[in-house]
């Protein structure tokens, strides 16, 4: 059958498909408005509860607000009994899939399951919000065999997460340069994860199932997976004065460079300057400088191509910070995960709010109507 | 901000992001071509599992072919205990969650699990197909409280199900209408759950997830809900006598009558009459024949509409099958499940071959940039 005619829109790449209140992108200019607030704002002088709550509720809250809020929070950080024991029998998996799993059968044990409406759907966003710190880290204890660390509620929700990681409290600047990392994560407009959840919801479909979608998206090397290759990158340099060659030789063979370049971004990407001090900084704390240093090696061979808008994302310092952290290399994208939660409670509550299916199309290209012979005659 | 200038197309409703060699939809003619083979053939001709062959692969297989296939499906159908156990500790919840927390949870026993290849794809699909059914019945047995009743591999694939359901064969012509419904079911291009493996698969997640996601898509009462509300409606209705009525009083109140109109169908839906005929038989032959009879008063009432283009759909007669068959309402949208599944499974193959990550975007409407306020002074 002939599409001569179809216009086809390969990837929706510039296909606006509604509008929204959550986050403004300009990819040109390098702009990141978090429910009008800039990122940079956000990043330097924001926590990642705060920036919760506003991406929650579209406001910055006062003192009282935020603190109702983060007591919620707080409290709801326990994941039940039969989870853990789900996460025990699935222990050898990818910790994404493992993250997808638990989190879809929590909806099991949630108070307002089978309630659809925004107050329950809220609700549920915060706890899964809580929880997926908590599933990320009893996974990641029990498949090295230890006890998980039950969570904590006298701290942050990044100092936790580190606590239950590491099963001591960090120091105050790497809870911070965590918090950070939470906050340049938490939101993306339609990013593929963030689409895939408003997909879900657009047949009325609940938030558990919406995020469980989305975490099946970010499990994807194609969206999740940059702070990882960067890492594996930065491993395979060795040392800061390789790095030219090695940019060489990727680029020689057509490759891509891991952390440059953005769907949407052709200026710099505005979260990438803000992880960028706390790798110079933890690097020297942890007596390994040579990670920042290869970082900025890779950076500078790179510079001939920033004129063609490849630059660095956010995710080419994330990875260095988690490494530097004790943390395994197949944890990058799940705490990418714990970051974007806010975020995809965001989309699914605006996508709720106007809600519609979101159905398009795909242009037939295969065989006219065939005859259907018999299974003896074929 | 302003948005004047972009064209929104909310759900996007015409909007194709694709190509594609798997099903031809003519919503107006109410045409419907699986691989360019008509669905009515197919519905009359042809069986469940060389319909799957025909979307998996892409023609009709031979003989041999069709039994090896067969022989693939039919060796997979167990579930591993450990996913027996899972579906013990959430047995509470809604068939749905559970079939999405199942499916999430196989990918951890698949021994190609890690492997994103298209052969390794397409094994992991087949197998799923066949595992789905496993974990619906054997979730109605737990809940039940009962031993799940383990798959047999002399029976097809339809029949098998009915005999994991009831714990007994069923005769032929039951066996064959199940078969038919499947067949109905199995594929119909960018629906929403399809769409929605399509995204996931489009950041190069693998085959579990986006299946996963698409459980998690097929859960909203707007895509897979429409047996459970018809079958809902006749029990309301009660007596044949009563729909006119009925269907006056919902259109009055400007609801929806359920069965009716399909966000693609202008004409009959093409499904819709593959399922009439056993409708009637099976509730003749069950001596409940006022099912057949309050269905067609309602298709009777409803026909000053027809001419709006509003039809019956596939789900008008689906649910009445499923409530003579003895199946809980709850479980209506698991077997539309189990019916798509070689639709979603082709649709990933396909997603898969030529890839591009989904991407949309969202047109922001929110506030321009607004200062930062430290907290205390909001």
């Amino acid at each position: 059958m002939t599409t001569d005619k179809i216009d086809i829109h390969r990837g929706l790449a510039d296909v606006y498909f509604d509008r929204t209140e959550s986050s403004f992108i300009d990819g040109k200019e390098g702009t990141l408005l978090y429910r009008g607030y800039n990122i940079h704002d956000l990043a330097e002088k924001s926590t990642f509860e705060e920036t919760s709550y506003l991406l929650i509720h579209g406001k910055l809250p006062t003192r009282s607000e935020l603190d109702a809020f983060d007591v919620d929070l707080r409290s709801s950080r326990a994941i039940p009994d039969q989870v853990v024991e789900i996460i025990r029998a699935i222990k050898d998996s990818h910790p994404m899939d493992v993250l997808r799993t638990a989190t879809s059968a929590l909806s099991s044990f949630d108070p307002d399951a089978g309630d659809n409406s925004p107050e329950a759907t809220l609700r549920k966003g915060l706890r899964l919000t809580s929880q997926v710190p908590t599933i990320v880290t009893t996974h990641y204890a029990i498949r090295d065999g230890r006890e998980p660390v039950a969570p904590r509620n006298d701290l942050s929700h990044a100092a936790n997460f580190l606590y239950m990681f590491k099963g001591e409290e960090c120091d105050e600047d790497t809870n911070q340069l965590m918090d950070k990392d939470f906050i340049l994560h938490a939101e993306h407009g339609s990013n593929a994860s963030s689409f895939t959840a408003r997909v879900v919801v657009g047949t009325n479909a609940d938030i558990h199932g919406a995020i469980t979608a989305g975490i099946a998206a970010l499990s994807g090397p194609s969206h999740g997976g940059a702070a990882e290759g960067v890492m594996k990158m930065a491993l395979e340099i060795g040392e800061p004065e390789n790095a030219a060659q090695y940019v060489k030789d990727v680029l020689a063979r057509r490759d891509r460079v891991m952390g440059f370049g953005h769907r949407v971004y052709r200026a710099e990407d505005p979260r990438a300057r803000h992880l960028k001090a706390g790798v110079k900084r933890l690097s020297e704390e942890m007596g390994q400088p040579k990670w920042y240093a290869i970082l900025e090696a890779v950076i500078e061979a790179m510079k001939p191509y920033a004129r063609r808008g490849i630059h660095v994302n956010v995710d080419f310092f994330a990875g260095v910070i988690y490494y530097l952290n004790g943390i395994p290399e197949d944890l990058f994208v799940p705490i990418f995960a714990i970051g974007r939660m806010p975020g995809w409670v965001l989309q699914v509550l605006e996508q709720q709010e106007n809600n519609i299916l979101l159905r398009p199309r795909l242009a037939y290209v295969g065989p006219e109507e065939q005859a259907y012979v018999p299974i003896a005659d074929r």
